[in-house]
């Protein structure tokens, strides 16, 4: 997507830090919602070696898995960056840090990825981050989760986390998007011949009476009322055209 | 939290529908994410029998996997619908219907929710929606990813949408004028009932010839776009109907 070529830039500052991973597959699914929205840089914190190795070597798994940078601890993972956001799941946990929503928080990233690159942090699969990698965090970002099952599938939480930061990056580009193909609108003139192609057949079929004075305006609403755009009223009035057709040439047969 | 409190009835009119879906731990992930997002009408059609069961046996699953629905075809599991969404990773592939993004999508969902149940749709991991599939669905949305790799995992796709339904659900409530009354949407099952009564007309009048195939899957998607609201999707049948009878009438007076 066009959209996603100009955020490049921004995007490439960012850096999705994964802390303690244990499941290989947890590893590789963040590596494809990665691949997915566009972000590049991947960091490993103290992963269980295993998982790594195994997530590396997975069939598919995203050419920014390869490449993905392993570190002994926070402080080294993100020395780079301006701005250290971490993830959360559960709200009240801890009150030493600022909690953001997540459009909040993602909208004060995009603004940071502009100029500096970010690190988004995300803990272990059973207990997230630990309150010394807490400390590295200038603040925290919690998804609006229920709060009777709040705790994320971790892949799951990374693909809601970047498509945030991913959305509305550039509206007004997204809004040019190539193959989406906009919609022409049937001209009042095409929806006027399909009205009286459906009055004709409706009198042909004996569902409007001769005399019936409304049916035509009321028939009007109706089709206007299906917003139809012009190839499809084109196809409608030909199947009226053959429907018309075919009740007259039995008329006729019967005359 | 509370926001979700106040929205959980909106939430229940929600059906996350998996299509043909291959992978036990794909389904458990779109079980997980429902709920932690508080959506619990899981409905799955036609999945590979194993992949259900394992799914629904796996240590942890959410009883809303218990409480899952399974489905023959797409027609049963969407029938008291009045809105049906299909998901999709690639852009251009079906032009034959409207496509929104997610912020967008998102948003007509909402709305729709508040009054009526809703399908939202996600094919299988390998092939997606097939034309079929699709042919019962009013719309589609996207998820922006990358034209590169665009293909989501199943499961963080439906975390993706259904973070995007969940949020901001507030804001959309509170906009809501009150007093000012919704249309009704047809449902599924009323859409359907009068794509058979066309076809048959169609078919009786020559417009389609015996052997069309694919002469449904585009009559459905026809009359879905119209987007109907249930009145005049019961005035259309009544005029089907009669024009059904009528051509019927002149084929038995020429016997």
């Amino acid at each position: 997507m066009k959209v996603l070529g100009k955020m490049t830039g921004d995007l490439d500052n960012l850096r999705v830090v994964l802390v303690a991973t244990r499941n290989p597959l947890n590893i590789g699914a963040a590596a494809r919602a990665m691949s997915n929205f566009g972000v590049r840089c991947l960091r490993v914190v103290n992963p269980y070696e295993k998982a790594f190795r195994e997530a590396r070597s997975a069939v598919g798994a995203a050419g920014l898995l390869a490449k993905a940078e392993q570190y002994e601890g926070v402080a080294e993972a993100v020395a780079d960056c301006r701005l250290v956001v971490g993830t959360t799941a559960v709200g009240g946990r801890d009150l030493q840090h600022r909690l953001h929503g997540l459009v909040q928080g993602g909208r004060q990233i995009k603004r940071q990825l502009r100029s500096a690159p970010v690190a988004l942090l995300f803990g272990s699969e059973r207990y997230g981050l630990s309150n010394e990698e807490l400390s590295h965090c200038h603040w925290l970002m919690r998804i609006p989760t229920r709060e009777e099952h709040g705790s994320m599938n971790l892949g799951q939480a990374v693909a809601v986390c970047l498509y945030e930061v991913v959305r509305g990056q550039k509206k007004a580009a997204a809004k040019a998007a190539p193959g989406k193909k906009e919609e022409t609108p049937a001209t009042s003139r095409e929806l006027e011949r399909l009205t009286q192609a459906m009055l004709n057949v409706l009198h042909d079929s004996g569902y409007i009476k001769p005399r019936a004075v409304a049916a035509e305006e009321k028939l009007r609403r109706l089709v206007w009322r299906m917003e139809l755009n012009s190839n499809d009223a084109e196809v409608w009035l030909g199947m009226l055209r053959q429907i018309a057709w075919k009740l007259g040439a039995s008329k006729r047969t019967n005359a």
